[in-house]
């Protein structure tokens, strides 16, 4: 017996009864195998010796995943917002480079566009409760966005007048070839992750980069800060909120954090 | 005169009085000394001098590890919840390789379990004032757990779709020879780690590894500003809960946080 | 119809209406440009290439930045006080190496001057919304300058005395050459940056190193710290004071943050 | 006239008027300098065009240190205590190593020895404001030392457990040639300094350096957020102090925090 149409639609969007959340899960499964072969075929050695099963197991999930493009553009009420949506072109993207792969040749190209399969993953995760944290955080960064803007700013203005400044002092016979390298050189090492692809080697230069470095690691300090503000403040808004929680059976407030029952009257608390 | 039975297993498995305290103290000793020799056997200069004083040595802590291993299980209620728990197995690893080392050739790969010795000190620590601190730290971290969640969740597509870009940007000439080395990149530079072993070569791919790098720098504040604001809020916890210290006295409750005197009738606070 | 002077004035120095704001933004879109074509003019290829146009671009650039720098003299009541300023002497490393170009042989120094010219950005930004929240930053990092310079003040004597100490257990040999050089490598390696460049050969050098690793990764924990701490009491301030907020028609206080409207009366709030 | 030895003895050992701090000044500079030309001496170019010049003022700077130091002795009460603590030694190791040069080789070790002339600027700083942000910042690590030792020991058990399975997986042929060189290369890794002189090579190698990398990441939060929630509490500690202040001619209590004057009478606060 098949399901309606409605139901069909209600597990294939909605995630809260055992049937949709099995196909979350299924989904959630196919997902992460299809990103796993694509990662896999990019290694030579595997690419030729098992390269024939993992092409074949590419078309199975394109099949797959195309038989639920097009069982989702037939079950969604706004098709056009569908298709042209964000979740809908990514899930055109994740069949298409199979199916231009049979006309032209198999580019590595292709095999990028096949990786963003994993931003599929986003949609399931819409659906659970790490939507409440994701909310806090996102509040959080978003309280902050001008002081970010301004940290950011700050790094660039340092990036470039540093850059600029180490091209001078040591020059392209040291690797610092131009301004815009000098910059790269700048942020590898103000975000303190050092390759040691370029490095000073004169005594001002290494001067200068000590200089930088303490300012890095000065200022590595702020956007720490800001967060770690924020999310102070949140918590405690999410404290003082569980502290005004009334008892509904003897308006009672001002619980404790973790109390479960009305100290007043004994009945459950929400 | 030797102790009972029941002593005996007091001294073993509790730390409450001088005898007790004294075997975890020589116990915490022989671990450390015994997983010192493992590592010092492994650097050949000092194995080919003196590796036969090691060896003896070796066999001297598991026949005392021996020992306690058959006195743990004869002391203990539950044996089979002994040998077969987080501990028990432990403790068989801990001196399972030499013997197994009579009958085949000592393979490095024992060394590496003997090492896992060192593991038995969390026992030793269970029974100390550490725990306390270590339950807040864990909540902490557990309070936080979502958030972490979403965290790694990002990191992990960050380096995924950065990955397959540089493998595209750079390719294998310049050591990007695989998506999963690719990725393995990502995660290097993104902890700004930075080995150097892999650095980008194009102008393109040194600028969307600046990229990269910034990003790490604005994400490394979330963890960091996520258990900054637990361990604020279980802080200010402790705080409240010293201030709700009540005198048995003269029930006078809202002492200073540092007050061990009751400041109306004097009397020691708890 | 040409502008009065003072409306001019008011054009160029403040930012509060249509007019003054288009020429803030104008000014911002030169600025950025100016400051791109000395990057892009630094690398070798394009500058052999395009060299010619960049010079142009250049020449136009500089121009327009004349006629401002003379406009502002014009336009100001203390010339001298702007000639003589921050700004003024900015506005005027931001022409000059173009004009004496002319006259020498255009170095490489003359371009780091140049790119100076993106110090101008900060008087614009002066004029915004920006300004509140880098004086909350400002505060911060000013109110915990004592705990910063002590910080600062560690951090240079670890420096010093792990680099002598790394300078006699490494040496010449392992690229320790002088106490300057270790100096600057202890840098490296405290600020985690980590180039490779100099690293530690010796066991006991290896193991000296590893000291100092673990004291980056405690220390670097303060300066977040203290940053942290300050921001965090920032922003109770700002919440306090916004639940101070009165309303003007029933003097109700003590409103939720997020209230926009007096729960008493129902007027809204400031 | 010369000043009396009670006053010489505050002028040494005080620094509340103008001489005492003219005094501290001039012992600042003294050390500093010296310290510097320790320094400058190990550049081996300097050493050997301007060795004749630094000899001299290594002498000079002996001589003044020789000078204070009896001057020290002789205006000491507690004599014997003074030589014997830990200024004492600092002092005479400060002036010790150029004395033996005369007698042995003028070898490097000497010069390190010279370098801990530096640490005698702790005493200047005992007698300044520093103190008191000092002792909040040394309170905040003496709060959270248990949460640090837990912290450091679970470090210590990566370290060992990663560096034995990475010496196992890659082996000498990559450079992990024995234990203890790899959990150099764990602690390496695991503070992000990555020097990238031991970098894991094999696939399975860096897929353990992958997960190491991510949980360094993870877990450099810990003590970050250990500080910056004890330096929040003290900030909080701070503020309710400041809000405590009553007013001694009104009693007033509750002042806001940036209030000089008592907002009930007008009088000035403490």
């Amino acid at each position: 017996m098949l399901p309606s149409k409605k139901r069909l639609a209600h597990i294939v969007f909605e995630s809260d009864d055992k049937a949709s959340k099995r196909f979350d899960v299924f989904l959630l499964v196919f997902i992460l195998l299809s990103v796993f072969i694509v990662v896999l075929d990019s290694v030579s050695e595997i690419h030729h010796q098992y390269g024939r099963y993992l092409y074949a197991a590419e078309w199975f999930f394109t099949l797959v995943f195309t038989g639920e493009y097009v069982l989702r553009i037939w079950l969604s009420y706004d098709k056009r917002g569908y298709v042209f949506g964000f979740y809908g072109l990514v899930d055109l993207l994740a069949i298409l480079p199979t199916y231009i792969s049979l006309f032209f040749f198999a580019s590595q190209y292709l095999t990028v566009i096949r990786a963003l399969r994993f931003l599929r993953i986003l949609r399931i995760l819409k659906l659970t409760e790490y939507v409440k944290e994701a909310v806090i955080l996102k509040n959080a960064l978003r309280q902050s966005r001008l002081k970010i803007q301004i940290f950011l700013g700050s790094v660039l203005t340092i990036v470039l007048v540093m850059g600029s400044l180490m091209y001078i002092v040591e020059g392209p016979d040291h690797g610092f070839t131009s301004i815009p390298r000098s910059m790269y050189w700048a942020i590898v090492t103000l975000t303190t992750v050092g390759y040691g692809d370029i490095a000073p080697e004169t005594e001002f230069g290494q001067f200068l980069a000590s200089l930088i470095m303490l300012t890095g690691y000065a200022i590595i300090a702020v956007p720490t800060g800001i967060v770690s503000s924020e999310l102070t403040a949140a918590k405690q808004k999410t404290i003082a909120s569980m502290k005004r929680r009334i008892c509904h059976h003897c308006q009672v407030q001002d619980h404790e954090l973790d109390a479960n029952y009305c100290r007043s009257c004994g009945n459950p608390l929400d």
